[in-house]
Order: C-alpha cells, then sequence, then structure tokens
C-alpha cells in the first residue's frame, strides 16, 4: 500500500496564461494505492471516493486518479498486477485551485511509490497529462506544478519542456485563495476567450509575463503581484462571469495585497502577500467583497507557496 | 567639451518582439557635445556627421543625436547655453543594430555629462525615446539596452518601466552579428505584421519569451539559444524578406550556435554561442549561407554582452 498527497495549484497567475502555475502547501487530494488480488492484472479499481460530494465517477476510464494510475502503470511497464485505488478529496470540485490535477498527482505518485519509485516526477506528468487530456483538457500548468512543486514554466508540449522556476529559498511567498459558492465550468471560461488577439495586447501581455517570471526568479514579491494583476487579455473577459470578481480585486488591493486575479479558470481569487496576517486582513475583505459586490458567500484562507509537489505520505506493506 | 560612446543593441532576441533588448561591446556609435558661444541659448547645432556616408541630416530636428541631444537638454533645464554636437558613425543605418538608438544614447550621455551627470540612465532613456519616435518609431527596446547596457524588459510605457535583466556576471554571452549588403527598413519589415494573431500563438511566444527571460538570469546560454530562435510569430513573416535568412540561420545552428534569429528588424542576423573561436566559425558559415542562399554579401563578426552601456570617454575644458 502506498498513499501520496498532492497540492493544489493555481494556474495562470494573469499573464501565464496557459503556461505558467505554482503549488500551495497544505491544500490537497490523497490516494492510497494497493495491490489486489480481486483485480485483473494490469487494471485499475476505484474502490473508495470521499470528499467529493458523490460527484466524481468510480469508472476508472473516467475518474482522473483512475486514469492517471493506469497511465503511470503502463509507463512503469506494470502487467502482472491489479491495483485499487482510494481518493480522498481535499480540493472543492471546478474551483480553479487544480481539483482534477492534484488527483491525477497524487495517483500517479501513489502508483510509483508502489513499484520502487522508478519514474521521475517529470516522467509522472506525462500519466498526469493523459488525465487531464480525458478530464479537463490537454494542459500541464496544474498538474506539472502539483507534482513538482514551487512554479513550473510549460515551454512546449511537443516535446514537453518543463522549467522549474526557483524561487529564493530565503524568501516567503503567501497566496490568499478566496473561493465563492459558486460554479465557473472550465468549458464555459475557455468559450469567452476569443481566437484571435490584437498584436499590441500580445506583445503588453508577454512583457507582463516576462516580469512575471523575472519577479520569481528574483524574489521580489511586489513585481510578482504586480504583474499577476497585470494580464490585459484573459482576466478582462472572465472577470465579468464570475460576480464580484472586480471588487474583490479592488478590495484585496486595498487591503494591502501586491496583486489579484482569476486562479486558474476560477471562480477562486488569487491575491499575493508576503505574511500570514496580512494575507487574513487581506482574506477578509476579498470575502466581505465577494458578499457585497457578487453576493456570494465565499471562504479565505492563507497558503505558503510548496516547494515540494506531490509527495508519499505513508507506506506499508501486508 | 564632453565625448561618449553608447553600443549597438539587438532587439526582440526572437520571442521578445518589442519589450526585449540587449547591448554588444565594442560596436556603436560616438557623440561629442561642446558649449558654442555661436549657437544661440538652449539650442543645439549639428556640427558635423561622419560614417554615415552623408546620408544623415544636420538639422538638429531630424537629427537623432541632435532630438535626443534636445530632449536631454530640456530635462536638465539647461537654457542658457547653446551646444553644437560632432557624430561618429560607427553603426551601418539601417541594420537591425539599433543605429539610430546609439547616437540618440550617445548624445543624450555627451550632453548630460556637460551639465556635471545631473540625470540618471534611466531618465536618459526619456530623451532618447523622444529621438526615436521621430526617426523609427515609439520603443525602448534599443535605447534603453544602448544606455543602460546588459539586457532591459520594457514591461510598459505608460508608465515607462524597465527591469534589467541581469546575465550572471561568471558566465561569457557571444553574440555573432551577419550583417548582409542590403536594406531592410524598419517600416517596411513592420508592415508584413499582421494586426492580430492567433491566440495559440501567443501563448507558445509567450511561453518562449518567459524561457527567454529565465535563461538570462539563470546563465542558461543554450537554452536563451533555443529560446531565441523559437519566435513563431515575428520571424516567419520577415524572414521571407532577407534573401538567404533562412539558410543563414540553419547554418549557424549546423556550425554550433544555439540558436539565431533576426536582429531588431533586420537585415542583420544574430546567433549565440560561449567562446569566440567558436563564434568565428559560426559567423563564417552564416556569410557563406548569405551568399549562397541569398547571393548577399556580408561581414560576421564576434562580439561580448556589453554591460556598461553608454559610457563618457573624454571630457576637457576649454
Amino acid at each position: 500500500m502506498a498513499k501520496a498527497f498532492a497540492p493544489a495549484t493555481i494556474a495562470n497567475l494573469g499573464p501565464g496564461f496557459d503556461f505558467l502555475g505554482c503549488a500551495v502547501e497544505g491544500l490537497g487530494d490523497v490516494v492510497c494505492a494497493e495491490i489486489s488480488e480481486s483485480v485483473p492484472p494490469g487494471e485499475i479499481l476505484i474502490q473508495k471516493v470521499t470528499g467529493d460530494g458523490g460527484r466524481l465517477s468510480y469508472n476508472q476510464k473516467k475518474n482522473c486518479a483512475g486514469i492517471a494510475g493506469k497511465a503511470t502503470m503502463e509507463l512503469l511497464g506494470v502487467t502482472s498486477f491489479g491495483l485499487s485505488l482510494s481518493l480522498f478529496k481535499g480540493l472543492p470540485l471546478g474551483s480553479g485551485l487544480g481539483s482534477s490535477a492534484a488527483s491525477a498527482a497524487a495517483a500517479a505518485v501513489a502508483v510509483n511509490a508502489l513499484f520502487g519509485n522508478a519514474l521521475t516526477k517529470a516522467q509522472l506528468v506525462q500519466a498526469g497529462l493523459i488525465s487531464e487530456a480525458v478530464v479537463s483538457g490537454y494542459h500541464a500548468d496544474n498538474v506539472a506544478p502539483s507534482l513538482m512543486g514551487g512554479f513550473v514554466l510549460i515551454r512546449s508540449y511537443s516535446p514537453l519542456h518543463l522549467i522549474p522556476l526557483n524561487f529564493p529559498l530565503n524568501k516567503d511567498l503567501f497566496f490568499v485563495l478566496v473561493t465563492p459558492v459558486f460554479e465557473a465550468p472550465t468549458k464555459k471560461m475557455r468559450a469567452v476567450l476569443p481566437n484571435t488577439i490584437d498584436m499590441r495586447q500580445h506583445v503588453s501581455n508577454c512583457s507582463q509575463g516576462a516580469a512575471l517570471v523575472t519577479a520569481i526568479l528574483e524574489g521580489d514579491i511586489a513585481l510578482f503581484g504586480n504583474a499577476m494583476s497585470s494580464d490585459s487579455i484573459v482576466e478582462p473577459l472572465r472577470s465579468p462571469f464570475i460576480p464580484g470578481m472586480a471588487a474583490v480585486k479592488l478590495a484585496a488591493i486595498q487591503a494591502g495585497a501586491h496583486g489579484c486575479t482569476i486562479s486558474g479558470a476560477g471562480p477562486t481569487a488569487v491575491a499575493v502577500t508576503d505574511g500570514i496576517e496580512q494575507g487574513k486582513a487581506i482574506g477578509a475583505s476579498m470575502k466581505a467583497a465577494f458578499l457585497e459586490g457578487g453576493n456570494l458567500l465565499s471562504s479565505a484562507s492563507v497558503y505558503k507557496l510548496d516547494r515540494r509537489g506531490a509527495k508519499v505520505v505513508e507506506t506499508s506493506q501486508n
């Protein structure tokens, strides 16, 4: 038996749309993988799913943990054992925190641990991508940071080139995540985006994305927040579909956040700060703004940047 | 009297189109500024221009050095002296090496030196921008690195936010610059670009631009060259207008360059390598490719990254 935890992730981070994401500490999903004699060799069975409010499929070909677990078995070349998986959801579904990616990452790490951790995390991203493609679209900006931790730049898909961006170890970065009781389906949030954009917008967003990466590598939290806040393509189009989002962003900045944007495809709002106490105050302001500006209840928490990514939390042999 | 030198610059660097540039060591323009009693107070006179083949204007409102010199006087608040400028062109005109920017930068630094260097280099960029706007379009990706040295990220224009990107001091970076005998007017090279681009191209180029910045800050020369080579928007459209450019790029890579693209709006081709000797061999291959593929004669040289930018080279008092 091997049990693995994979963290929540914030994709896009403003001008990093579709190529940048990072992991946050403490919030995430757990998958327990076991070799089972009652499962046909080379196959996977979803034995239990908890914390999802009964919404996730037990069909191993539709469940992210099942798909990623199976893909990991194939990468490992495992054909003589059958596995059963249990998934404990810590993440809310469809909230913009990389819920499907965390399940896939935890499953991949748990299955890999059962067979001596033969695959690297970068290889496990391949398994996670297969799951993401089925469940929420072929994109690595959640599953790569969930597996690898920290910030990950997705430079290209063919070949898959992932560049870890190391935020300086001597600095702390805190994210305020405020999730309203509201659904913003990724599909719908994709549909509001245009197929073409203005060349000037392209140059502007590219330079902001470049500033964002500079801020990460140099540990410049103020610049990071400011650049994250500066997406002029995606956020302005998605924000109107999240009631109160504009007010929430304003409230975060007024409460002292260095920046604020939509996490992933939303509806979670993410703000950036350099301390837990400031983070709590910022979160309270953002919650109030969701209620006043959007008539939405929400929950707010402060999380540190996760530098490690998915990890094995328990193993045992029967 | 004050004499200043300002280096040649490579703008765009592939996916850094319109927001990134860097300076190269040793190649550039010189401007000599003198207080002259025969020039009306607050005014500037262009006394001499050499090295331009007689092509540059002596009209101080049309000459880049004249415009930038005057703008610098205004920033300094100089109203009681008249100045005369002499411009010594070291850079070929319209070659994609920031010729107008180098003249403007040298003039700004020379005039500033006459009055105690009261302005910072970042302030002098404002003067340079005024000149660039008249002569080649409002853009800082040549004049900012020519003044400041190294790599400069132009994050935004209003407000003007320039971010110096420090390439690690313990590493050397060499550029092979090959300039064919051919004119590629910036205006024409602008006109071949579309007003809108595909969203997928945007994401792809943004991620390559982010990789380019990562490579600079981490001193990863191979990644730098590779990312510089990966622009899928501008270079493919401009390359066909520079005879032989596709063959030159191929020849550079085959000769061991880490990457190759068009410098600025061209026609100069720029390749990246980590040593002078390799650079010379790469340059010879590129020259041969310009001749074979484009029927163009060219000159090739290898330059180190300039980390210092425009500088005063001589001062004297009469």
